[in-house]
């Protein structure tokens, strides 16, 4: 059991996080910090929760593991802005979508005091804030934990080893390897999704009312905060450019199938795909 | 209440019509016709299966009301196989998913003694077979009439009423709109899917067991039946080419904004199609 985990900002992941840990008991005590004052008053009142405090670096002082649930764009400055504070050989952790940029800033800014071991839960929802959070969200979801080769390795054990109590299946994997898989399986069908809701807004708004199951679960992860989208995005540009191109010759490969009327090639496809697509877990 | 409904090849959908007219009290008899004998078999044990029949002629016989609910390549053919067997001003309609050359040809297919009255409810499941089939199926979702302009109108109005009785919300549409309509809501994002899982499919396997909510939602139809979607992406050809085409367009020019660095241009078409998708109904 740790002695203390500190969480930063804690949204949807954030809060998940803190109350299946409590849960699960896998800390003695549970340490908050959340930016807005009126926020913290009622984490306070949380039966996870056993301290808030007002300010980042007081939040982490005596934590034996951090994590950082804030956005993409503020786990850096947000790593610095507690790095002196933290105890000696503390480690520092996140939820981010976008590891290699976190990865290697983190473990900078903490030198070799404490150890940034950087994580990405594949867990969330179209829903945000700690009030949607759910202690069973990492629950046989996968975790991505993502070592440099320099990263401490007992750090590495720990941290692996509290997202498998979590309940995730963790998954060990360079940050470069990890952003190239979530570019596939996150980033790209997001902009799909998007793009797709981008093209019907020109059209008749009624049509969406007409939705049946397909455009409705396809279209489901395009109501996500755009903000948050963009970064993830930004961060992970040239792998999720490379991934759009790639696709967009799988789609004009289709185009071309169904306009020569080729249908045999077309029903090879979609065959391809429903196969593909049959062997997902459960 | 209708005399007696007959329905043809009972698979998910037609099944469940079957199930829901019987639940609702919509009919005094319904006769069932399928293909395949063992199958029969099965039916006549179900409460809601009044009768079945071995040939499709020899079940319309009395019916008020006839629902084809083949895949759409043998709608008309089933059509024109009861045609001299329907009893006079019998309505047929259908469940396909494309309707401009079914109303077509259902119409010229039934002349003046009956009357064909084509249909298309926006409900299924990546599972089929009559026994996935559901009394609910229908409620509380769209279903398309799409009579012609020469279609006889209180049989219009009887159609209209059995889908309104068995809990859809009825959309009267010619065929033609129709079909322009479900290429945008039902035919490209099954595309999209589709072509997602077969470009994944060239990718590490392993990576599909990392997907979390995102890519389970949007690829869920690429399960489906690979021949049945063959048939209705060549029933629908044109205006499913039109629509891929306008997809690609917008795909490209929120790459171009990514790879421009337009991170105002990349935020506005995400917030576009987030406001868009946040006014679906629950």
């Amino acid at each position: 059991m740790l002695d203390q985990i500190t969480v930063l900002a804690p949204g949807l992941l954030g809060a998940s996080v803190a109350r299946a840990a409590h849960e699960r008991g896998l800390a003695k005590r549970i340490v908050v910090w959340a930016r807005r004052p009126e926020v913290r008053l009622q984490l306070d009142e949380q039966s996870w929760c056993d301290a808030t405090e007002s300010t980042p670096e007081a939040s982490v002082d005596n934590a034996s593991l951090v994590i950082i649930a804030a956005p993409v764009d503020r786990i850096i400055p947000l790593t610095e802005q507690i790095a002196a504070q933290l105890p000696a050989d503390a480690i520092v952790t996140d939820v981010g979508s976008v590891k290699s940029e976190i990865a290697r800033r983190g473990h900078a800014a903490l030198g070799d005091r404490a150890h940034f071991v950087a994580s990405h839960p594949m867990a969330g929802s179209e829903k945000t804030g700690w009030k949607n959070s759910d202690t069973d969200l990492f629950e046989k979801r996968t975790c991505f934990v993502t070592p440099l080769p320099e990263t401490h390795a007992p750090s590495v054990d720990t941290v692996v080893r509290f997202w498998h109590d979590l309940g995730s299946e963790v998954v060990t994997v360079s940050p470069d390897a990890h952003d190239e898989i979530v570019a596939h399986i996150s980033h790209l069908p997001h902009v799909l999704a998007s793009t797709l809701c981008a093209y019907l807004q020109r059209k008749d708004h009624s049509w969406r009312n007409y939705a049946g199951g397909g455009l409705r679960d396809t279209t489901r992860i395009a109501a996500s905060d755009a903000k948050l989208w963009r970064t993830i995005l930004e961060q992970n540009r040239d792998e999720v450019l490379r991934a759009i191109s790639e696709f967009q010759e799988e789609l004009q490969a289709f185009h071309s199938a169904l306009s020569n009327r080729d249908y045999l090639e077309v029903t090879a496809r979609l065959e391809r795909s429903s196969d593909y697509r049959r062997e997902f877990r459960p």
